[in-house]
């Protein structure tokens, strides 16, 4: 008998939270977590991968609580000292982060892949989930503006997502053969895109050159959660972005963005009246609760997903 | 009318301690420290000098003065994450440190000399003495055992200096522009040598090629202070490799060693009855005290160091 497994397309903050659910809420090892690494960078001479640490503290129980990213307890001596030497200061970088961050480039310059990187850093924390990059090489996305192209940190955080988006631009990378496994693995019952923001987060994902093309090999149904809620995201500019694209900003918007991706959408029960709409996008539509503030509603939106997906089946 | 000028050579605790007393005695500028680099090795990806950290924090009144090293108010929170990954802890960087050996290592990448990134940190913290590294280009010290070659770190920290010594070998490196303008400055009214380890911190500096040729051109008398007082060394492997080599454990023994090099010989009052055996072998000899447990102390040693040396002009 082949165990159940589930891959989820993933960001960082929204994406770690389903992730945790699901973590939960799955046997050991079902799990496997597609992150997005279009974010990563190079800051102070480290290799930074904001969506894999976030996924790994999120499932290590490490995570600043407050903030959703980063890590509990986490200081500032660093990164203080290196604003008093008048370096960069405005990505900053804790002191228990940069930890991962030295080590990961350490490893990195000595050969190994970032997926190996990545999996022994979820070993060392005992997570049961896996998490594997969406690609070794550098896929960095990068952000069209009227008037430039700006690096992604440099645009969402260095600019706080200030300037107005024409576009993005998604690296190359090359999906990694530990993602082809994970694609063609037996007992693949179905494909979760995580409420993450669509184009910074699981864009980029399904950009990476082989990637789209081996989920869709799989006879396992793709369901999407809509990170818009009655017309708004919970965080971070996706809203913004939707309305600089001209995307209608709603989940019925989300389901045109994901037609021809997935085969389902989750929407928010405040959303009910889009259902309607969501469907004839060409995707069959499940309202469920999915604001997750707390651990039982991660675990109940990550069921209600699971079990939208079984129904979709072939 | 030229300012007086001086030089130097240096390596980290003993040699800081004679650097501040000389840069407090001696008018702002008149200084200059050519310090070893053949300690400095990469470490988690990170250009670390020992050395030159260790001037740059005494003479900008950053360090531990319990230990003559480090920051003083270091914290320990990155390096506990380390090893909570299971990354390498051997050697380790305070978080407050860590923020040299990031940005020095990402201006390094960025093309910087190493020179220039010790100039723009000791402009940083407003210093008033100068700090070049003997090298810009890796000029790494080896230690030989019996059985292995081993890199100095490794020899000096993670075995704490306990192998058997027959020798060593010193890395190639060049003498840099900076060193080199330094050594023809006109006014330079004398080279000093610290009371650093010959051995591991001197000879290392001497053995840039270019850098003692350099340093003999000059018409400036050469002056060392003894590490060696009644026997012993204050700190660290100083007697115990002088043993290993069959060197006798003595001022004697170090005027020995810097004869050809040295033109005098600053040795502690303690040994006073070596004055004679000094200069025998060929050196000036002058007795000081030479422990240096307050500033005053150091800026004392300085100053006899200075007066010493001005006796010895041609």
């Amino acid at each position: 008998m082949t165990t159940e497994r589930w891959l989820l397309l993933s960001g960082g903050v929204g994406g770690a939270k389903l992730a945790l659910g699901l973590d939960r809420v799955l046997p050991p090892g079902a799990l496997t977590v597609i992150a997005n690494t279009g974010d990563d960078f190079r800051h102070l001479g480290l290799h930074v991968s904001p969506d894999l640490d976030t996924l790994v503290y999120t499932l290590g129980g490490l995570v600043n609580p407050e903030t959703g990213w980063g890590r509990d307890g986490e200081t500032w001596q660093f990164m203080n000292a290196v604003a008093e030497l008048g370096g960069p200061d405005w990505f900053r970088l804790g002191d228990l982060d940069l930890a991962v961050h030295v080590e990961r480039t350490r490893r990195l310059a000595a050969g190994e892949t970032l997926t190996a990187v990545t999996a022994a850093l979820g070993e060392r924390h005992g997570l049961r989930t896996r998490i594997l990059p969406m690609s070794d090489a550098p896929a960095p996305t990068r952000v069209r503006t009227a008037n430039a192209l700006l690096d992604f940190q440099d645009y969402f955080v260095r600019q706080r997502a200030e300037p107005v988006v024409t576009g993005f631009d998604y690296g190359g990378g090359a999906a990694t053969p530990a993602v082809l496994a994970a694609c063609a693995a037996p007992g693949l019952a179905g494909i979760l895109i995580a409420p993450s923001n669509p184009w910074l987060s699981i864009a980029p994902v399904l950009a990476v050159p082989g990637l789209a093309a081996a989920l869709r090999t799989s006879a396992a149904p793709i369901v999407a959660v809509s990170p818009i809620i009655a017309g708004a995201a919970l965080k971070g500019p996706t809203a913004k972005i939707m309305r600089e694209l001209g995307v209608e900003v709603s989940a019925t918007g989300i389901a045109h963005y994901y037609r021809g991706v997935a085969d389902g959408l989750v929407l928010d029960s405040a959303d009910a009246a889009e259902a309607t709409p969501v469907e004839a996008a060409g995707l069959r539509a499940r309202t469920a609760p999915t604001v997750m503030r707390t651990l039982e509603d991660r675990c109940a939106l990550a069921r209600a997903t699971l079990d939208f997906a079984r129904s979709l089946r072939p």
